[in-house]
């Protein structure tokens, strides 16, 4: 799938938003602006802004996500939208409706934007594909493949406590393999124009060619890996892939992967620490860590409503906002 | 129980909508113009209409429906009300509530309206029977009695395509037997005077005396049925219901009952296709059929927005809107 | 844990809501004199009231509860506030993230009132202890440990039908030992100065020293605790606990401790009969007596509207509201 082409119009603006691959330093760039002139909405110094109003926004969560769905939908609401949260493993699915069919019934309802969640990879970019012209497809995290609000929030993040990307060498920690999430962080900080991606994981959860098709520094052990970077990110380790990781327990990969205090000290000293939650506290990170004047992790979740409502606001408005660039 | 009496006010407006059964031409025709003067609403070129503002509507749905509960709580929201989506069956009644118990619960929380969907023939009108002046109830399918906001979409969509009742000659195929679909259709096809309503199925999935007690031609063989219609309806084969058809699988019942492009030549040229939803493709549909240029189903589900807003606001302005008729 | 402290301010004004204990008389009359100023709208003759506008409450709910919910949620929103329903148990828990996790999650996303309920007593003490400044916890019924604005409701609900509490004799009668709604209605009868609080259970469903720890006057004999009884209160029999009860059956529970229209000839003649709900009709209460002319159980209801409006816009506006206690 090219979703690079299918995510912008013919001005080179955001119509949909699927994934960070394809997508150049100008147009991260414009969402992380348009963010941020965001952040007094979402905190509510300003209550709503109009972008949406009168759209229905569809959440279409294939897969359960508290965090993800709530942030989607206090973004909306910030926008003046109307939001439908729609639990399809329990619907229409369920009397073996197909995707596409779900996807028409919504659109005859005139719904005008599909936030969507789903385990198979490419779910978002087979909707985008197949959806009438006028509405927008925001993917909230399909299969393996992609997690791209989650790496924006990320950057954006990173951003607001460091400035500036280039000189920045930032460890992203667990499980590279099977992570959408990491994927999509991959792209947007080398896009970014970062110093140096590092991964570090034991080789079962990392993609045999990771340095050439990541393009990033590969490090088996964390101790090397974290020395003098400016940002460590965890990422959380689901339990059903501890089996693939040869590890015979969380207590050994809190061993050998877990950040704590002490391993820390081998970072920049004002390292940030960053993740996506939900945390497995004393499996991939030490409490003392996540709770820690270094990290940074609630600020990652503040943020995800304005990086929110700045991908939506863009999507819907292509000409109002952002997008001069290509 | 006679439900034609309960849903007219005095005025012999509409008060309750429960059933097709007992209501008028001039009933059904103007739920059929309020629907029309709301289309503007329901596509948003209006973004909202007054109607309910204030009020607050209950969907209680005791049987889960994406489609039908989604296009009542936006039609609900366009005309200003609050919604309130109960799943029952996961909350009160689980706790051994009586159905009556949950009503005088709600009304004394002051609801406004019910839509209630029940895998009970009768819940709805048990409902309205017990429900305080003042409150209205919209039956959403009810076991197997009467669907009859999903009849009244259906000829909204007829009109709106072919303009006169009176020429049609009207196709239903499938399970008439078990269905509230087929039920509610087919007394909302007589009483506006259509020329002829067709019953299409094995003799196992239809009732006995179905041409005295539906007012029906009834055919067994599709082709044979299907010649010089006007409008060809199916209905959704509940795959629960295949014993009871004496049919040996799915493709026998495609074989004999299922709407291809080929059956659709011996219709009228310009006949049109319905099907309420959710399709099983290939087996009472052929997707060619379902998808193609005769189809009107993606129709049918924005119609259900314009009826649903008419009858609800009807049902709470009994003399504001229609009802001149008796 | 001391709750009393907690949930007061510097100016002995009203910043969470977890306990009857430790309030005193005052802030229990300028609840309920709140909540009578809002009957009004939670009867919607007035629509609105910007009390909460553009602040976010979330309905935390591990435990499910329709009625409670509901009202919270209606409550919310006559006062302006959006609410955001999460139904915890099957999101962000289930991934094993903790209860304290989660309210940082939610206060990171600008949550500022937290309404939950926990099977475990202390839950909301225990949120409300580790919240930001600024955002206030409601407790909607924790484990075995209170229910405060049930027993607000049914206060109020007194308070209306009899005007003075001083000279009331009140009956409560069922599993008092397992009861956080009988807990929090003892404290708040005894706070606002009844006459009497009687208890009218097994010795089984009641702690050992329930006369010295509750205040009250304990009964084993139904119809010597009715006697004369102002007030007459029932609460609902949990099955599980049936066992406990050392009582063969619902039937023999019936027979001892169920209320009819023949032992509510022992009360005073016009007494009131209250229920929290749900009912099990038979069990604890006669149909007769539920539906009868003495029944205020629906008004207690309707009152649960305009009590959690209350709380809510006093917790949230402390300095605005009530409060010149202390």
């Amino acid at each position: 799938m090219n979703s690079a082409n299918l995510q912008l119009d013919d001005n080179g603006s955001l119509k949909h938003f699927l994934t960070i691959d394809g997508l150049k330093r100008e147009h991260l760039v414009s969402i992380l602006d348009v963010a941020e002139s965001f952040l007094n909405v979402s905190d509510r110094s300003v209550k709503k802004v109009p972008a949406l109003r009168g759209k229905v926004v569809a959440n279409l969560f294939f897969e359960n996500s508290t965090r993800t769905r709530t942030t989607f939908e206090l973004a909306a609401k910030r926008l003046s939208a109307d939001v439908l949260n729609l639990n399809i493993s329990v619907s229409a699915t369920a009397k073996g409706e197909t995707l596409l069919d779900t996807l028409r019934n919504l659109e005859a309802m005139h719904v005008d934007m599909f936030v969507i969640r789903h385990a198979d990879s490419g779910a978002a970019h087979f909707i985008a594909q197949h959806a009438r012209p006028g509405v927008s497809v925001i993917n909230a995290g399909d299969g393996r493949h992609a997690h791209p609000t989650q790496a924006m929030l990320d950057v954006f993040t990173i951003r607001q406590m460091k400035g500036d990307f280039t000189p920045l060498k930032v460890a992203i920690i667990g499980d590279i393999l099977h992570s959408r999430v990491a994927r999509s962080q991959i792209l947007a900080l080398n896009t970014l124009g970062v110093s140096e991606v590092r991964v570090i994981a034991p080789k079962t959860l990392l993609p045999h060619d990771a340095r050439e098709s990541l393009g990033v520094h590969v490090f088996h052990d964390l101790e090397e890996g974290i020395t003098d970077a400016d940002v460590v990110i965890m990422l959380r380790l689901q339990k059903e892939r501890m089996d693939g990781a040869l590890l015979a327990s969380e207590q050994e990969y809190f061993q050998r992967f877990g950040v704590t205090q002490a391993r820390m000290k081998l970072a920049s000293p004002d390292a940030i620490v960053m993740h996506p939650g939900p945390l497995n506290r004393g499996v991939e990170i030490e409490s003392e860590v996540a709770d820690g004047p270094q990290s940074v992790i609630l600020e990652q979740v503040s943020n995800g409503i304005a990086i929110r409502m700045a991908v939506m606001a863009m999507a819907m408005n292509p000409r109002a906002l952002g997008g001069e660039s290509a």
